[in-house]
């Protein structure tokens, strides 16, 4: 295992305090528990939100707390979910008495000790409401998951469920948005290579030279099948067919198009997998209205992409374009 | 090699072509000869901005065309300069009238091309000068360069002289702010594994599994040593050791401090090594002011990173504050 760091027990807790470090204009850490918190909260009358998960799929959820996104980051170990005790830490910092909303993306450990913490937090009386992620057409169920995976639609549901909570909404809005965004979000992912989680030294599964995973899941996990490696195009195709069929998407409709890298995957490699996508978007008669290309949900160092796309309407246009400041997403102010 | 590509030699049009339809709201494309220009293009009254270089280390240069840092960004084959045409073209694309800035990394390909292609836009009556990076200070000389060659520090020389154009310097003030920022950037870079370039098919060098290269050109060119790999604290000082004699920086300075990923390292280890960078340099009573974090200038998926350190003064502050609207950097409008 090659990895700069200093021991395998410590990978998250070191990087925590240096992304703290980093990022101090925006985000402050705390340490007992451990979460990521937004500089300025709790926001009063604003709804927080509080997201989560395993550590290893940098920049989320941490590097999207900030003005406009998520109020609370719950790090895990690496592919490992928190423990109830952060994240009703995390929801009791955020919460400015207007409620919190939990985006949780559907693993079975992320899915049962966001619950916990939520009946904990309500116990003590504040208001929680939670939006369980499951964008991933690959597979009906997974080895850690009943029913679809949360991958990279849960990105786009916190930055527009965060501007819709930053603009003043209650937190039926905020919680009923981020159920459309859900709800309109398909993706499917592939790999070309594994990731070695710290703690277990070894690659996560092995593939061939000439083959990739399809539906791969953002912890290394089986996908579809196996194929033999094929030019980007052919593979691009492959892995927009069964988002289309799946909403589906029809001509005429707008979309957010987001090609993700999976962590290891070099920039040149993303952009020739976007032209193809919108290329045959445009096929479709599907209008490409938005769009976002680059690592936002990764799996460590793995080789790989996903694709996403939102079927979007006119007030997530609004709330995509609102003003973001966060560490790994920034624009408009 | 397992890459998302269609044909090797169509890599970089196919990846240009995909990141100009991702990017239509910030920048265009010309395809004859290739490059990457501002959508407002050319300002006029302001100073243009043109950099380049080989392609395959994304985002540099093309993710940096936009409001605020450069005005057009020219693409050679992957890690090849590109030639005086589309330089050329590129400088007239650009020219507002207030005569042009080459920013130039010291390779020795990518500094007669762009002298090539000055000589020639100044006999069509542009002022061009020109500033060359040359912030490593791992070798004297490398494999491409005669000198040290210019890397990481090229993106704080992008953004701070864009800065300056966009304010209305002219073109003596804006390159030598550039010139300053290069005096006063060094850098160290470090790869646990290599990459591979599309067209070669095979990696650039091989590196045994317990064994790291210390200060690595972007390409690949082998650097100080090789070492046994150890903790990311002990090669975060091996690293900053010689930064920190060469120019030299003291107790009471005010730095930039920038973490780059090489293209395939986790974001978790670039916060480890920012950590122990930020810590060593408070040991040193030097003050980190200002931060950069991610994969800003890769060798495409290599493993590794680099750090730079810029010594700040009052303008540079400003000027990297400043608002910015690129792909690859966005803030402040």
């Amino acid at each position: 295992m090659k990895k700069i760091i200093n021991d395998p027990k410590r990978v998250v807790d070191e990087s925590v305090a240096g992304f703290a470090l980093a990022h101090a204009d925006l985000v402050r850490i705390e340490t007992d528990p451990i979460f990521v918190v937004r500089a300025d909260a709790p926001v009063a009358g604003k709804v927080g939100l509080v997201s989560g998960g395993g550590s290893g799929h940098e920049p989320l959820h941490a590097g999207y707390v900030g003005h406009g996104m998520l109020d609370a980051a719950v790090p895990g170990a690496v592919f490992t979910s928190p423990t109830p005790d952060p994240i009703l830490a995390a929801t009791k910092a955020v919460d400015g008495g207007a409620g919190v909303l939990h985006i949780v993306k559907n693993y079975t450990g992320d899915v049962l000790n966001f619950e916990t913490a939520a009946d904990l937090a309500a116990a003590d009386g504040i208001e929680v409401r939670a939006v369980v992620t499951n964008d991933d057409v690959a597979v009906k169920d997974s080895l850690y998951t009943a029913g679809r995976r949360g991958v990279a639609g849960t990105v786009l549901v916190e930055k527009i469920a965060g501007a819709s909570a930053q603009r003043g909404d209650t937190l039926d809005e905020v919680a009923g948005i981020a159920e459309r965004v859900n709800a309109n979000a398909r993706s499917m992912g592939m790999a070309l290579t594994p990731c070695t989680v710290p703690h277990a030294g070894e690659p996560s599964f092995t593939l061939a030279d000439d083959e990739y995973e399809l539906g791969i899941g953002i912890h290394g996990e089986p996908g579809r099948e196996r194929l033999p490696l094929e030019p980007a195009d052919a593979i691009v195709d492959r892995m927009l067919a069964p988002i289309l069929e799946d909403l589906p998407f029809s001509s005429g409709d707008r979309v957010l198009l987001f090609v993700n890298g999976m962590g290891g995957t070099p920039q040149v490699e993303l952009y020739i997998a976007y032209r193809r996508a919108a290329e045959a978007l445009a096929e479709h008669g599907i209008e490409v209205a938005r769009s976002l290309v680059g690592n936002y949900i990764t799996s460590l160092e793995m080789q790989g992409f996903s694709l996403t796309l939102l079927k979007l309407d006119d007030e997530m246009v609004e709330l995509w374009d609102a003003p973001v400041q966060t560490p790994a997403l920034r624009w408009g102010r």
